[in-house]
């Protein structure tokens, strides 16, 4: 069969429209928001009405040898959704809908192209919260979330959509649909196959539908801000906050040429006051609360802020919060980001913003970082001019050699963004030889033909 | 080479002393206290000093073809644990220490013998705590709680033992030792292995080391305890805590039969005050505390309660836990038990504790129900004389007929006791033949020779 005649194969099987081969339509389905890694070109993208259109496109799949590559909004940062040369891409986005939230389970049933704040936003009308906050949550999709285990600004306390993901519809590597664990509160009904999805970034099937628990909403909690001289400074705030046994319920870092380009952006002005901000949020109810904010004070304090205060300005909060999620899009109007995604012990924060501040002068590349420091898990980005080639390449040797210190700590080369292409040569480090090859043997066992996302992760 | 020359081998590869063959020693190897599952008599226990023990242990099965049983304290209720006809179990009970305690860190490695009570009085010296709470805990090891996931009393606010698991140490399927997982506070550097490992019965890999996440000792809390004329009525009570959006820390329940085991066992005199019992706990600090406190109390007067108060008395609170967590060797000293572990959805609590007196009484059988009712997870125990075989056959089928209702109601046959042997029947109606296969197929990828617990679980 010709490739024409299988994309009419495929096309007839699905639903009208599904099946986009337009050159210009699949220009936005090439990559993700990781600019530095490879991608291919895809013979079609499936916009998927339903989980049999799903269904249909894996059994096609399978029945020719076409790769297929799950793909949520695209926002995702290590190339995992990233097209391969003569695959088909499955888009998600059009499986939108939450179809069910339950006070009492509390818990809701979303497809996979649900948006993380509109779920955030449908669940708190009945009083519920979905915690996993990305910075991308205005876009990226529970889908996407799910792909890669999604963290954000909120894990520090409340943890990642692992946490979260109790069940699952999914289609499979050979073609079924299946459910998957549970809407119970607990469940130990044989293998976690709900928990070894979450996070395979698309290597192991097609997530079609998801049951999250959720939480009651928290209190609005209490906000401290640090302002520091030196990134290293902050670092030392952060390693007390953890060594005071403080749970903030947030602790972001935002450094200097970060707050510059949010400033450039928004004309915020907050590079007038501070080089580096540390935004600490508690969330204790009463008392609790109030002393552990003056903890968090003090701790910023043995990081020689400069400048710390507990707001009790709701807006204040909310702006300097904003501010942090607003570093990336900020950042890539500056030219093309290489995005680390190191995560180390909370003992070595200040360690590793050291050894980051001295691979950037030494490699002569800027690297602005923004963290959800209170987890370790630090944004290094690197930033080169368009064009500018050698300045690439020092950057892609500084981002290797962060992911050694990083590794020479004890940490993690990627804390929450996944593998995807960006991170292969740092995971198969990380891993070593035997842990990689259960890898595969797992992989090979859920998806025997290889079809679901080939030549990434692993 | 006949078996005496194997194990002779075994022996003269493992350190002094760590294999047993004595058949008076063999005879406690041989089960856990699911009295009623089938098992065999084992060539051998190995009692591993070390993780190289288990390593070599494993090689020399894999060289014989040799089944190897992973064993903690024994105290599991579904059969995980029990020897198959010619195995080696291997017996965890002498790597028993805690290796570390890191405050700041929040983390503790231990291995696997470490009793969980003993884990949880370490780290309390620090300010920490291990949560998963099984109702073994005073035996139980933190092996068999990974190997089971095991649940708890406070569970329905805290989660479950895969929550805090964030790294292992694993002898595979292949007599490699590998870790796996992280010690960061975040990390996604390829699949959940260590989530599929815990839960997993012994059927992947042998655990060596195990590390844990804490939390900061929660506050005492408030206990409110509600008596009941009915189980029905404590049920309705039970999904008005959840239907009010509360947040027990503990919501157990305890019926007649086992009120009447505890009394006679500890002479408490509860039964003379309640037929049923419920002991909830809320842990929030301060007033949101105490509104939570009255909150549950309205719930219980929802359930009908006869009686029902917050009691300020610590005493009198630890001594109604005490009791519920005696209500399982207490009912053991009547006969021979077998023991449900169905977890519903919080809604259908109060119909599946109806369901369950209904095949009480039809089935002509007693059957005593214990629970971890916040969570509906529920145990109804069925109690027959010593040697009443026709009594033995009607809580069979009453055992049957309790997963079949609780499948019925969106639920399933183990909320946190696990597979094992007893179970494999109602896992196999749950998770359907497709899920199966995946299950089975991720076995076979990790065990290649099939050499761990064969035969149970999948």
């Amino acid at each position: 069969m010709s490739d024409r005649d299988q994309i009419e194969q495929l096309r007839s099987r699905l639903s009208d429209g599904a099946v986009v081969t337009d050159p210009a339509l699949l220009e936005s389905y090439l990559h993700d928001e990781a600019e530095w890694a490879a991608y291919g070109k895809p013979v079609a993208v499936v916009r998927a009405g339903s989980t049999a259109d799903v269904r249909d496109t894996v059994r096609w799949a399978l029945e020719h040898g076409v790769p297929v590559v799950p793909r949520g909004a695209g926002t995702g940062l290590s190339g995992g959704a990233n097209a391969l040369e003569g695959c088909v891409v499955v888009s998600l986005e059009k499986l939108n809908q939450v179809l069910e939230v339950n006070p009492l389970e509390r818990l809701a049933v979303v497809q996979p192209g649900v948006v993380n704040d509109d779920l955030r936003k449908t669940v708190a009308t009945q009083g519920l919260w979905y915690p996993p906050d990305p910075a991308s949550s205005p876009w990226s999709t529970i889908g996407g979330n799910v792909a890669t285990n999604a963290g954000g600004v909120c894990c520090v306390k409340y943890g990642v959509t692992r946490d979260y993901v109790i069940g699952l519809e999914v289609v499979t590597g050979t073609g079924e649909v299946v459910r998957l664990g549970r809407r119970t509160a607990k469940g130990v009904a044989g293998l976690d196959l709900v928990g070894l999805f979450v996070g395979s970034e698309g290597t192991l099937g097609i997530v079609t539908e998801i049951t999250v628990k959720l939480r009651p909403l928290p209190d609005p909690g209490r906000t401290v801000l640090g302002y520091f001289d030196g990134i290293v400074d902050a670092g030392v705030a952060v390693r007390d906050v953890a060594a005071r046994g403080l749970t903030p319920s947030a602790l972001e870092l935002v450094d200097r040429t970060c707050l510059l380009a949010v400033d450039e952006m928004t004309h915020m002005g907050i590079a007038s006051e501070a080089n580096v901000v540390l935004i600490g949020k508690v969330d204790d109810p009463g008392e609790a609360g109030e002393r552990a904010a003056q903890e968090m004070v003090a701790a910023f304090e043995t990081g020689n802020a400069t400048f710390v205060a507990e707001t009790d300005d709701p807006e204040e909060a909310d702006a300097m919060m904003a501010a942090r999620r607003l570093a990336y899009p900020a950042m890539e109007r500056l030219g093309p980001l290489l995005t680390e995604d190191v995560c180390v012990p909370k003992e070595h924060v200040p360690e590793m913003l050291r050894r980051v501040e001295r691979i950037a002068a030494e490699s002569d590349i800027t690297i602005a970082t923004v963290a959800h420091a209170g987890d370790g898990n630090l944004h290094p980005l690197m930033i080169t001019g368009r064009g500018d080639d050698e300045a690439k390449a020092r950057a892609q040797a500084a981002f290797d050699r962060i992911i050694e210190e990083a590794l020479d700590l004890g940490g993690t080369v990627t804390g929450e963004h996944g593998v995807g292409l960006l991170k292969m040569p740092g995971v198969t480090r990380e891993l070593g030889p035997e842990v990689l090859a259960m890898e595969r043997a797992v992989k090979q066992a859920l998806d025997p033909e290889g079809i679901f996302n080939p030549g990434k992760v692993f």
